[in-house]
């Protein structure tokens, strides 16, 4: 008798925020031989990758690349590449994943200013844009979409005024790369980070970013710097030890270094999960950017249409609701959690709970990439409605896949 | 016709120190559909992972997991957990990977002090142990196996000398973690970071770490700490910004607690690259620690053999050659370049080039993992035996092969 069993997970419908079920070509694509990194045919699919990733960030940028990391290395690639110790970093948070740039920006030594909206909102941009002008930041990091509370922040006009400003402007797109626009070039965005276990329905392990070159400026002008040689500028820096980049794995001034036709060595790529993200990327661009768009549109309005019909109420601001991400406010009485025990245990499906001062109040649920299709919104509906039956509470039944069903018919989305 | 062509990589005989071809039950295992990262299933398979891992460092710890990133990025969570800036950390070098640890540490803020070893040889450790107890470091870090330069160095006195005099030992692995003996308990070493992507025949992505409760008592220190409140207790630290761990994606207190019972949110487990670790130890623990040490030492020798006879010269010093790496003196008069392009371009077969000191010098053949048998030992011999007499290189014709199989007939192995 083998100790360790065969692997043989069981198959699920995941509607997460992330991570969603993986395309099963990026799987397929997962299962090839691997080639060595400096093989030219590997680093002929490295370019490609580049090529592609541009594409899909909708930019002129040189470096658009992956980091060999969950998606949060590529937050912190970004920001400790770019952050000086000291320098000053504006967090405008309205929910969870903003305090997680506070964390990595505070790590990196970095003076951290904040503004928060209530969960469930977002910013008025002119609110941020007056905040920066007040207290002229190095840098600016905002998430574009909050999976915490399912709501999206227009950045268009914040991006403008930090350019005008000569403000760095980072975003976390990681939960909306691929599944609604997100256009650097357009918005003025100088490093943004994607991810891969949402939208682009790859398995988390990579991190694609983007950096324009105001944003490699600063990475280059790190690279040079030796320990204790620059002169101070402000007050907090006579404390701080002045140095270059604080990490090696993320230092992006050698990981482009790595990506260039020099092909410094630095780490040893990922070929697998390289492989994967090539297949998730040609995927999103063989369905086409706007198509693809357009298609999480229909699946979110036909999974409302369906939770409302139930009788159960969204949660957040309609107005900036997060297209893959839909937040339901759990009913009166019901226990959350059992509801996604007896959703996984009976009927293979995988729903979000929730975070902080959203904990045990709403279910999240994810219309993202390859489980945002049909299939996954009729399943999930029909379900949902069982279960809440199950614990007694008031809903409407034969209502919500009806609704969705018409919601359907009302598109030319399947 | 679509812009971007189907993945279809050439297959490859590789036979680098690194990456080497993945075991195919892995990349197979890769292909499974994905379970959401707190699916109770999946959890089970992340604890099953860690036990594993417990077996193939034979160590009691109850910390071994991998960080989500490759070999390097284990090697970077280590020492950035374990280093205050400030701390005095000592690294004896006798390779390219060595400057690696001091290039890491340093970006920790240690101040760092080395000693060298001319390349292909290793040090007397009572040489090193003389060294610590006359400098004090906090930390020792050393390599173990150096791919660079083939060379293996022997650790148990080093670790056993630092236990006595209360200095953490940080041991890197990568390349020889299960394909020659690597024990961090009976060597007293306190954190060891392996790789995958060399003797586990796993693809690059993640990286097995484990510590025991004297790296981990350092850890937890560094996670209570609030900036700026530790009073100072040596000269450096006056000019250093008091701080804990510098990050976020590589902190091990909080990895730890992602990889505990409590489950603490942190990254999104990389799904698909775990259940390609998990496969991979599979392997090993299947064919069994010695079994798979013994067909490494068994196919080290037909291939050395092999070489021999063709009248070539071995590079290092034989008393500590690294038994998963063969270094080749490049015959006088011929393009090591122009060899190795040969080999991938007409037989399909990687073998590596070098670095530094030794770039043009030597070449460099794996026999790690899933690369290491009979058939890729027997297909390189006579590939580089055809290939050499190609460039006019003064070799032994039809001996190689013969010497090899000689080499196979008198020990067990295939």
């Amino acid at each position: 008798m083998k100790k360790y069993r065969d692997l043989s997970p069981s198959p699920r419908t995941i509607m997460t925020p992330g991570p969603v079920e993986a395309d099963p070509r990026v799987l397929r694509a997962m299962s090839f031989p691997i080639l060595g990194q400096f093989d030219p045919e590997f680093t002929g699919l490295m370019n490609e990758t580049m090529e592609m990733l541009r594409e899909l960030f909708q930019t002129t940028n040189r470096w658009a690349y992956p980091i060999d990391g969950t998606s949060r290395s590529g937050i912190e690639a970004v920001l400790t590449s770019l952050i000086e110790p000291g320098d000053r970093v504006f967090v405008p948070i309205f929910g969870r994943f903003g305090h997680l740039l506070v964390e990595i920006a505070e790590r990196c030594g970095a003076m951290v200013s904040t503004l928060e909206q209530e969960w469930g909102k977002v910013f008025d941009q002119e609110q941020v844009i007056r905040h920066i002008g007040a207290n002229r930041p190095h840098i600016v990091a905002m998430v574009h979409g909050e999976t915490s509370t399912g709501c999206m922040q227009p950045l268009a006009d914040i991006g403008k005024a930090c350019r005008e400003m000569d403000v760095l402007f980072v975003v976390d797109a990681v939960a909306t790369i691929g599944g609604v626009p997100v256009e650097p070039d357009e918005w003025c965005i100088d490093a943004v980070i994607g991810g891969t276990q949402k939208c682009l329905s790859i398995p988390s392990g990579m991190a694609p970013i983007s950096y324009n070159q105001r944003a490699e400026a600063k990475v280059l002008k790190r690279k040079k710097i030796e320990r204790g040689l620059r002169p101070a500028h402000h007050p907090e820096s006579s404390q701080t030890q002045i140095r270059g980049i604080q990490s090696n794995y993320f230092d992006l001034s050698q990981l482009q270094d790595y990506w260039s036709a020099d092909r410094l060595n630095h780490h040893t790529e990922a070929t697998s999960m390289l492989y994967a993200l090539r297949e998730g990327v040609r995927i999103v661009l063989e369905e086409g950017l706007e198509a693809r768009f357009a298609r999480h549109r229909a699946q979110e309005a036909a999974l409302v249409a369906g939770i409302q019909a139930m009788g159960m109420t969204l949660y957040g601001d309609p107005t900036c609701k997060l297209p893959v991400v839909t937040c339901v406010m759990i009913p009166p009485g019901v226990d959350g959690e059992s509801v996604r025990a007896m959703l996984l245990d009976d009927f293979g499906i995988e729903i979000a709970s929730s975070f902080g001062p959203l904990k045990g109040k709403i279910w999240r649920i994810g219309t993202m990439g390859y489980s945002c299709r049909k299939k996954n919104v009729l399943h999930i509906l029909g379900a949902l409605e069982a279960v809440l039956a199950r614990h007694g509470a008031r809903v409407h039944t034969g209502q919500a896949v009806q609704a969705a069903l018409d919601s359907y018919g009302r598109s030319r989305y399947e």
